[in-house]
Formats: structure tokens, sequence, C-alpha cells
């Protein structure tokens, strides 16, 4: 509802800059009685953490999590959590061309539209920066919906795609680019060296699934599971398309080829779906199969190439991006769209339960 | 924040079902004084009418609006408007098979999943005849934004696309499609019609853009414009994929190719850009250029072609669908992603207002 | 959240002025399965229906509720229930005069400041007869908390009070005051025929208790159960102050004589309190006491008197109300709070259930 | 809407316990522009700070405040703001006792029931403590509403009230009680030092009254100013009751008395108002002229003396508690009561913005 929170019961509430002391997140109404610590936390924020190979930002963030309220003894209380990440690594004397021109593809220009002034420091809150809030918040959710399982990779990168025969999760968390077809990384390597050789940057495709989401979730109209989870991968820095199962595919099927098939499970009650073209949501409701999220991310917008812009005064400038930053964006996405899957099933859970008591 | 309610501060509830006596919504927050009868509303419920043309549903209705609150003497008074469209032509007959099975790729599964029981008349709550209310709230919506035009159209047609180089914006409205080349028309008519022939359906891609939306609208970072205009089209009944721009392209582009580049404008103040990959929205705010949607629809999921279901006891069926259906819904999505583009942008407007004064 | 809609989870969003052509309720979030018909909320609005005695304004309306949503074969099936209530005592004559003069304690000067403009038939959204809406919602509050018992009266009618030794529960329907003491109701038929023919108007305090709300309903910090139940009660018409418990009383005690000592169930686990100073709540969560509010109601603004005002061109005017008013709108209030009272303990049920799952 | 969460567009998310490291509060929608550094912040948390006379707790806290975000080069950016203060003089030993039993008129028992656990050390999450970020929040608010003056008040202590006649606004920061009557300072110093050494505290009445609060703001229905002053009041700890103008007073008047006269300004255009029963708001808008809020607050539940209880065992116990406590927690809820009122001011303003453009 408000700007900077997310979710309807399961809740959090961002707040920082790139450059500022610190950033952050409160969750609110995380049930009580939880085990939680930083231990659970950090690892979340250790897999989207900057500097961690050569094709990410160098910039060098600890990223160290710290839990300032709403858990007791190590159990949550049900009371709101406070979660701080202090920025350790700031250099803004690299962006201070950045104050008064407006990089090209960024939100300098709309910012200052919007604002009047903008702490441009780093993106300021624009930054890519706050998603570590977000994955904080998320390894949160996480603990909510236990029973569910939330795996992200690239399937694209540089507009090469994955072999899906040659799918592989155990790989995933083996190379630098949450790669899940192993014959597909050194293509991605030399992808990404060459467009950093040359000032440039690349783009890619995040998937990311939830197995195990209890068929019902969803709370349709207005907070459909689908539509939730549009808003939230949409609202990640440099995401510009979303897609649940087929998605743009599903425009070129039909309804025949487009139906997934029930049948009785093989064995007990329940049912067996004989494909998943929904991508596990009819209706805005969970069908209990996989949820299928897609995300397209755009290159990164700053790269040492000179463009063409304008400064605040409104006259034609060249822009060089310097400072530290990722030749593609979309790798450190991965943990970023994972938690805020995890957010909007967390949100889901309690909502459905809620209203039906299950 | 609630279930069937879309907006923060202009922002609409709705309600009913298919075969219910009638459905509406209750806009909440509009501003006072704006002129508004039934006869601003109305055209914009015609265009999605259905049995139009051959390639709609048959189904008749009227689909005649009511203002039952918050205007006074032509205009509105800053109070709910509640707005209701009487259902008239429900044959609740063709449904009964509908109550014991699921229909494949339809929300029944779920909707039993999640609440134990369900309206099974024409879909009940999940048909997409709830979106008349949409269509009417965004006529509403509209008379706020009057300084933003909304244009709506199919780009793709059963995986047939148009020719961007013959689109002629006069031609949208000139025939069945909302199709802005005349060329294609043809080659669409003779999809549907074997579609159709054939038992199946076929699915589309809705374009829609907004014309001189003020650069500074959106709502970081929860709230952005492009995350917001992906919910309420993701919760469009078949929408199963969301582009901001040039949305999935954007990921195999590159940072210099995909940057809209600055200039001065031609004259007096102000900026021209030379491109719009961004879709008009950098960072969640509106740039000032044009703000482009895209839309995959699914095909219509209720065919006439034996699909193999379970029903309700659990054992296995083959579901039928009569009744009478679109036979491609996309086409009839046109003018509510239109509506759904209004909504979206009459609350950012305010909230813009809101927090800027301006 | 939003202007016209009260509650978190079990939400209601109403519309509709004194004289338009209906009024109504949308209620959201109201668990599926549950069995309602008209029936179910009829009673209520009878007992709040005017005309019901000399002691209330003579307009007669049948208030009858239609149901146009959200129920399929007798029950609840999750989705929005729409509920109207058409208007058909409308005597806008009687109001022409209020059109350009401002009713001294009234709402007409306040709306002209905000809104520019009103609907000043009957006080159109300011009119009391909104709270029927409101009436309606929370018959379907109630069947949402069936654990609960809600039971409101008057303790206070022209600055008489009632005697509290001869409370009698079975007396409170048995006269037109909703009075608990039956040795009061002469004296109030007094105090309210002497103000009517005096040409004036007196206020009253309405008592409202809900018995066997379980302990632990409540979302602290800032949706506590007695924080919510101020708001619903002073947000209704004509209220002007709220107390909880002892309410103001407490202020004028010690610490000693307010604490409410618990001590052992006299059977069984739990507990037992040796006093309810507290009124049921603290911390802002349900003790499992009964709760206890309490709502002080103005006198009728609406008097024949003439009193000394302006009109819309700022010039003196003495301004007559004429119409059909009540002498005493305490009285008809009483199923107004308890309606309220309902839907907030409703709202809390369902968000304890989430956060907590019980 | 949600749980720790205040506030529609102008909106603060507080957390933190009494002995956690910190607490804090999240400000978002601030308008951009605004100049703000801790400087602006800290007299108002200085003024609520324990240990500023022998009439308070004598917990030491510094309660210096940190801006974490939202504020570049010396003026607020748009985005949230995020206020820390670090707890500094913990000292949980003095709880230990507080751990297996339940204090009467504490929320012990509720959060017992509520949570099945809860951090008792200092009451936790509902320590008074916590409206220290209430109070930092309500600092920024009084930036947004700069054209409106609040000041707060005792009126009565103990149920000893003060002399109206004698009401000296200069008074009120001459004294540790917040007292505008400079007789009643002598009596009131009696009463808190007798209520002390009897192991006893006492009650009190505040008033807080808002100046040229323009007419218009106010959001009906269901967001009305006197609706949303009242839940944030009583959402305040230890307040029982809350009032508008003449409150429970106004129910034992007659219309006539009532009824606020309006009359030409003296000069220039607008109108005087001969009286002010209504507090400032009639139909839950600003009539524009003073609005007047009293708060009941209790007499603090913590007191030394032995009062029957019950241990977590559900076993018969004696409580004392112990610990630094306020003999009268109304006194510190002056600045608390100002802050809230500050908060639904600025969101009010903003709301009224959004729908008006003014």
């Amino acid at each position: 509802m408000s700007f900077n929170s997310f979710g309807h019961l399961f809740r959090f509430t961002s707040w920082g800059e790139s450059h500022g002391p610190a950033l952050g997140a409160v969750v609110d109404g995380c049930p009580p009685g939880l085990e939680l610590s930083e231990k659970d936390i950090q690892p979340f924020l250790d897999r989207r953490k900057p500097g961690s190979s050569r094709f990410t930002t160098q910039r060098r963030e600890a990223d160290a999590v710290k839990i300032l309220s709403g858990v007791f003894e190590g159990r949550t209380t049900g009371t709101p959590i406070s979660l701080m990440i202090e920025n350790t690594d700031q250099r803004s004397r690299d962006y201070s061309n950045v104050a008064q021109q407006y990089r090209p593809a960024h939100g300098d220009f709309a910012y200052d539209a919007k604002y009047g002034l903008r702490d441009y420091r780093g993106g300021g809150r624009s930054s890519a920066r706050e998603t570590a809030a977000r994955v904080a918040a998320g390894a949160v959710a996480r603990l909510v919906i236990s029973e569910v399982k939330i795996q992200g990779y690239l399937v694209e990168l540089g507009g090469d795609k994955i072999d899906r025969q040659a799918f592989d999760e155990a790989e995933i968390n083996n190379n630098p680019f949450f790669c899940p077809d192993k014959s597909a990384v050194a293509r991605w390597e030399k992808i990404v060296d060459e467009a950093r050789k040359d000032g440039n940057s690349v783009g890619a495709v995040v998937e990311c699934v939830a197995f195990h989401v209890p068929a019902g979730w969803g709370a349709p109209l207005y907070a459909k599971l689908d539509s939730e989870l549009a808003a939230a991968c949409m609202g990640i820095n440099a995401v510009k398309g979303v897609e649940i199962g087929d998605g743009f595919d599903a425009a070129r099927s039909t309804g025949r080829d487009n139906a997934d098939a029930l049948r009785p499970a093989d064995q007990g009650d329940g049912v067996k779906f004989l494909s998943n073209h929904a991508g596990g949501v009819t209706a805005g409701i969970a069908t209990g199969q996989p949820v299928v999220v897609r995300c397209a991310l755009k290159p990164t917008p700053s790269i040492v190439s000179p463009l063409p812009s304008i400064n605040r005064e409104g006259e034609a400038v060249e822009v060089v991006t310097k400072g530290r930053h990722d030749p593609c964006v979309g790798i450190r996405a991965v943990p970023v769209v994972e938690a805020m899957m995890a957010l909007v099933l967390a949100d889901q859970k309690l909502l459905h339960r809620a209203q039906t008591g299950r």
C-alpha cells in the first residue's frame, strides 16, 4: 500500500541508500516462535554479495546483517524484526560526475523529475544495493514457508540460452552464473569478459521455481498469486519482463495444447497434472504444481562507453559511468528473485490461513 | 491490501459473479468536481461487450452501467462512486456439467482447493465477465488523467504478428480485432474461424501505450509504475506474461544498445529521448516518454474438444466445455488492459500529487 | 487504508448517500462456507430502522437488504459479498434550504470546504443513513465470530444515567431506548418528548460489550484491539468520545485500585480475573474478559430552533432545519456500535489466525 | 493496514523492544526537499526523556536519534527516513521475576496468550519506551505541517483538575507536569510524591490542541480526522479514553447548546465560529477551528505494592514489580500525544492534497 513496504500480512518495509551509513528492512507480521538468528539470513546475503567473482562488481561489502528487534532467546516473538546492513565500502568520489549529469537508462532523470533532488551517490535509493534488504527479508520469509523449496537460476545470458536437456540443479551453485547447464558456463564467461573488455554489458533471463506450494494459496482477484509475483519481480532493478509458466509462448499455443490435463494421482487421493504450461497458477490460485516465474533483466546501464545525454541544466553532454559495476546485473538478481518469491509466498500463506483457517 | 480492491488512493473494489444478478465496482478516492455520467462509461463497456462480432462469445449482454452514488448534479462529489451492471443473459444450464468436473486450465480445481466450494456457473468469480467492472472503473480513471491518452491494440494473434511498418492507429477500431495492421485482419479472421471450426482456441498479445504521462509519476520502491502495471496486467484473466518497453528483448540487448540517449528538446526547455527501449519507465518512475506495456494472453481454455481431467471425487473424466465462449479471449482483453492502465495511472497521479504537491 | 473501506482482512467498503437511489457495502475477505441469506442480515437492519417509535425519525424506510454476490446455494464463497439497500422514502424538497446554508454542528461547512460541492439532500454522504450499510456488514461479521456475543444498550440519555443495580439485559429490547434499566424508561420518554416539544434534541451514551472474546485477539502496536475499536466508534456519526473499560474514571484511580487481579480458575486450567477495569484489553490484546466500550453521542444537530449561521456566500443567516430527524441519535446508534464492534472483532480474529495459525 | 505501521500516505513503521539493542521508526511518504537533521528531532525526544525529574522513571537514556537514510545534504529526498535510537541503560535483571509471573494490568498475560512467548524484559514490545519512536517520527511530521501548531498539556492528575481560568500556555514547560495552571503544580507534586511513598501510582488526563488546521482536512468516512485521532491516541500505552471537543459532556448537552454558531469573519472573507464544542471536527472533517483531543491515562500498573496474580503455570502468586517506573505515565505521555496528532495531521494533509489537489 505504502511506497516502501511490500506484502499484506507478511510485510516488509525497506530503507536505505547505496552510500548511506546503512540499509535495512523491517519485517512485520512474522509468526511467533520461529527459530531465527543472523545465521539463517547471512548465507542468502552472501549469495548476492558483490565481489564474489570477476563477473560481478568489485565493490567489497561484507553485507553483514544485524537483527535489532523481534527475536528473543533465539525465537521470533511476533513483533517487528528489524534487519540492518551497514555500508562499508562506499566510494562516493566515483559518483561525483553523476551529480550534474543524467546517466541514460538510469533513474537519474526520473528521480530529479519526481523529487527535484536526488542522492546521486551510487544511484542512491534506486541502486540495486537495496536488494540486499529484500534478500535479508526473504530469508525470514523462507522460515515461514518451510514446506516450500525455492530455486532460481539463469536460463539465458547475453542472448545465449541453456540447453534444457542439460539442466542439472546440482550445477547451479558450481559456477559464478547460477547456471544449471554446465556446457553453457564457458560460453557465458566469454560473453561477459568480452562485454567488459568492450566497455559494454549484457542482459539475462532468470527463472525461479517454487516447489510444493500447496494448492489453494493465492488471493483473487486483486492479490492473485501470479499478479503479486509479477509486481514483486517487475519491481526488481533492471527487470523489464515477467512470465508465469509458458508466458509469451502460451500466446502462441492453442487451447488444446495449452491445457494441463488432470489425472488421478498414481497412489492415494489427490491429483496429478500431465503438464505445467500454467506454471502452477490458474485464476490466480496455486494448483499444487511447481510455480514457475521468469524475469528478463536488461543489461547494466552503467558502462564506461560514452553515451549522449544532458546535464541538469539541460545541456548536451557525453556521459561515461565510472565506478564499479556488474557487467551483467542479471547474475546477482537470482537470489533477489528467490527472495521476492519467498516474500510473496509467505504473505499468501498467511492470507490463505486468515480467510480459510487452513 | 485487501483481496478485491485495486489501487492505493484512486481505488476500486470489484464484486460479482458471471451468473449472479449483477456485478459492479465501487470507485473510491475520486477527486470531486469531475463531470461524470453513464455516458462517459458506456462507450468503454461497449468496446468489450460480448457478441459484437462472430469472433467473440455469442452471449448477449447489454452491459448497461448504472451510477448509484458519488455523483450529484452531474459531477463527482469525492465520495464513493458505486457502479452496477446487471447480468441479463445468464444460461446457467450450460454449466451444470462443470459443477462436478474440473475444466483443465480453468480456475475450477484451484477454487475448490482454496474455498472448498465454488460458484460454478460460468466460472463464477473467475469469469472474464468480471472485467466489465474494471472497464467501468477505468472509464472513471480516464477522467482523472485527462492529460493522458491510452491506446491498446493486438500485435499478435495465434502466433501471427502485425507488420510494424504497416501500423496505422486509425485502423484499430475498423476491425473486430483491434488490429492496427490492415493487412493482418484477413489472416486473423482465417485463424480464428479455423480454430473455432476445429473446436480449438488461440492466444494473442496485447500492446497498450499511454501517451503524455508526465515525467515523475511512479512510486518507488514497492509501488513502482512498472511494478503496478505488471500487477494490473498479470491480474487480468488469461494473461501469462507482461513486458515493459523492449521487455524480454532487452535481455538480449547490450548496455550500449539499450540506452535511451537524452538530448535537449528541439525548442524550449526540456528533453527529448532518441529511443524508448525503456518503455517510458526507469527506476519505476515515468520518464515522460510513452509508457508501453505488452501482455501475453493464453488461448481460451473453454473449448468443445474433450480434455482429460478429473471430477470432484477424483475420478478420471473427459471434459467438454459447452457454453458460449470467445475463440480468442485476447481480443476483448484490449479494453481491459486499457482500463487497468488508466486505473494505475490515475492512482499514481494522486500518489505523486500527495507526496510532491505537484 | 482507503477512504471508505474499514478493516484489514475482514474488510467492507461502504457507498451511498442519504437521498441517492441506494446505499450499500461490499464485504471482502469473508471466510467461505458460512450459511448466509438476507434473513441473517434483515433483523439487525430492522433494529436501527427509522420510524419504529415516536422517539426516532418518522422517515419510513423498509431498509430491505439484497445480497448481489458472494453467496452461492446459501453459503459464502469467499468472494466479495455485495449488499444493497434501496432508498424509498427520500423527500428531497425538505432539504432545499440546506443547499445554500450551513447547518451548525453539521458537516455542511466542512464538506464544502473540502470538496467545493456537496450532495446536500439529507446530508448526502454524511447522513447517519449510511450506518445502515455498516449494520448490514456487521451482520455478516457476526457469522465470522459466532463464538462471541455482542450486546449494546444506552446507559445515559439527556444526562440521565441508568441505575447499574437495576441492570436487566432482558429489558434492553422491551423499550424504544435499548435501555437495560426498566425504571429509567419513563424518565427518558419524558426527556425526549420535552426536547422535541422544545424544538431541541438530547445526547446519549451507548455501552457495548463483547462476551467470550478469546484471549490473544488484537494486533499490536498499530492495530490494537482498543485502538481499532476507538476508530470504529469515533467514526460513527455524532460520536465525540470513546472509552474502554473504566475509561476516564481510570485516570482518577490508582495503580493499586485499577489493577485487575488474576487468580487460578475455580475449576480446570485457565484464569479468572477479580475485576475488569481494563474492559477486557491490555496492551491492545484481549484478556479473555468481556470487552467493554462506551461511546458519547452528541445531541442531534438537526433541530427546528433557529440557529445563527452563514450561507455559501458568507452572509449571516438564521438556519432552521426542517425534515424528519431523530430527537436523540444516540438511540439508533446502539445497533451501529454493535455492528462496528462485530466488524472489528471479525477482522481481529482473522488477523490473529493469520499470524498465529490459531 | 499492517500491524506496526501507522498512517496511509505519511506513514511510519516502528520497531524495537524496551531492552533490545535499539528501537526505531521508518518514516515513509515524506515529501522531498524538507530541511531535516537530528537537531529537528532531538528536542522532542528530550521532552519525553526519562529521568528528567523525580516525577518520572529514573532510567537514564540519552535517547539520541540517528538518521540512517532518506536525507541527503540536509534535505529529505522523498525516500524512507530510517530513525534509530539505541538503548543504553537496560537493566534486564530487574525484570527476571516478570518472566514467569503476570503483572496485573500489564500486557504480560495477553502477550503470552497471543504469541505463546514474550520478551519480558521491561515489557518488551509493550513497553512505553516504544513511544520514543513515535515522538521521533512525529518530529518529522511536524515539518510536513509547518502551518499547524500543536500543544499538549495535562489538565488533570490523580483526579485533581486545573483551573481553566488560570490557564497559561507559558507555564506548560515551566514545570515537570506540562501543567498550564501554575497553582496546580504544588498540589500535583504532593499527589505524586505521596503515591510513590505509598508504593502506588496515579492517572492523568492529557489535552492536546492543534491550531491552524485548514478547514477540509479529513478523509470521510473511514479515515475521518477524529476517527484517526481516536485510533492514534487509544493506541498509546495506558490510554483508556479519548474525547474530541466536548467529548462526553456533549452527550449531556442539547442540540441548541451544542451547536457552534457560524458568523461572517470580522474582516475579509471567511467565517468565525462563536464556540468550539465540536473540537474543530464535524463529519470527520476539520472546520478550521482548533482541533481539541483529550486522552485518559490509567495509573502506571508497575507498582511495588504486592498484587494477586498467577504465574505461567497458572499458580496463584503475589507480584511486586521492581524496576524503575513512572509514578504517573500520563506526564511523559504529553509529547507522545502531540507526536501522534502531528502524524495524523501530516497524513491527512497528504490525503487531502491527493484527492483535491489543494
